[in-house]
Formats: structure tokens, C-alpha cells, sequence
């Protein structure tokens, strides 16, 4: 069974390299070559992982055919942030106890000072 | 080498079953046997999936020990939305140019109107 393109993504994202890779192009767009150089791989080793991420729809091509550059698809990550927001409540619940936590520690400050 | 936290999270969200676990608990604490029900997959995959949300940190065991619910922990996915927050300007940035490119139409219109 071919995996949902929502699991494609997350399986491309978890691996440090390819973050790593993410990271380099969300500077802007780069040749393999130049996305290969900060790490301990082999050229096709870096190509792999680019794959990886192309089929996820994270990155692209740029249109400069010689150098062939990648860079990131915008869309790529939306369809993660999408799902991402049915849970974002959990977090900011939290968050929103911490801060009645603080408020009532700065209150009984308050009352003792 | 072990998988950073943030690898083992992607991991485990790149799985339908284990995501589909997850939006159940986000309706709130469920019993092993309760979140197996709509899966047509035996208790000890369900388990073995708990299992793998768990060591990510993504789900907790609530308190009621004799049923022992899971609940949904709500700290685990803050890391990935940290994570996408590096990436959110490139969509945003797309949604930007889709305005930009109603509104020259809208006043393209205007115009021939």
C-alpha cells in the first residue's frame, strides 16, 4: 500500500540531514554541490535525501537548468501546518495554564509585599 | 546512532493509523481497548503503536491507572510546530503573492468596468 502523501512528508522530515538540508535552502536556492558541502556524505548521498524530499513535495527545482538548483516548495509544508493546527490547542492550553499559574504567584506577591 | 527527539517524532507521525490514534485522543483520555475499536488491527499493534507515540512523547498515560487511559501530551507536537515555525514565511510569503495577484485583478477590473 503506497503511503498518504501527509506520511511521505512526515517520513522525509525525519531525518537530521534532510532538516539540515531544509534549513540550507530556506536561505535561498542552492546547487547540490554547494547543499553537499557542509556534510560528511557522498554527492549521491546528498542526491538521495533531495530525492527523498522532491517526492514529498518539500523542495524543488529551480529553473536555472545548468546548475540545477533546489529550493524549497512553498505548499511542501502547509499540508503539515494544516494538520499541525487541529492540536495547536494542547500547546497554547498549556500555555494559557502557565500564565494563570504566574498570574496567581505575582497575586499572592502581591498580597504578602 | 539514535534518532534526535525531533526525528522520532516525524517518525511517528508518518504513519495514518498512529495519526488517526492521535485525532481519537484529541477528543479526549480513551482505554487501549476503546482506540483499538475503529481499526481493523489487533490490540497488540494498537499497543505497539501507543507504544511509538509514547517513547515520541506525543501521547501520556492519564491517571486513572485501572483503565489506563491515554491522553494526548500536550508538549509533544509544540517541538514540531517550533520546528515549522523556520518555514511558515514561505507560505505565508505564497499566500502574500495570491493577494497581491487578486488585487491587481480586482483592479483590472475595476478599470474595464
Amino acid at each position: 500500500m503506497p503511503l498518504d502523501p501527509l506520511s511521505v512528508k512526515f517520513a522525509a522530515l525525519a531525518d537530521p540531514t534532510r532538516r539540515a538540508i531544509l534549513a540550507r535552502l530556506a536561505l535561498g536556492e542552492t546547487s547540490v554541490g554547494e547543499l553537499a558541502k557542509p556534510f560528511d556524505i557522498s554527492l549521491p548521498a546528498v542526491s538521495k535525501h533531495l530525492k527523498v524530499l522532491e517526492k514529498a513535495g518539500l523542495i524543488a527545482r529551480g529553473r536555472a537548468a545548468q546548475w540545477r538548483p533546489r529550493r524549497i516548495e512553498g505548499d511542501g509544508l502547509r499540508e503539515v501546518d494544516a494538520w499541525l493546527e487541529n492540536y495547536r490547542r494542547f500547546w497554547d492550553q498549556s500555555l494559557d495554564r502557565l500564565d494563570a499559574y504566574l498570574q496567581s504567584v505575582a497575586h499572592d506577591a502581591d498580597k504578602t509585599s
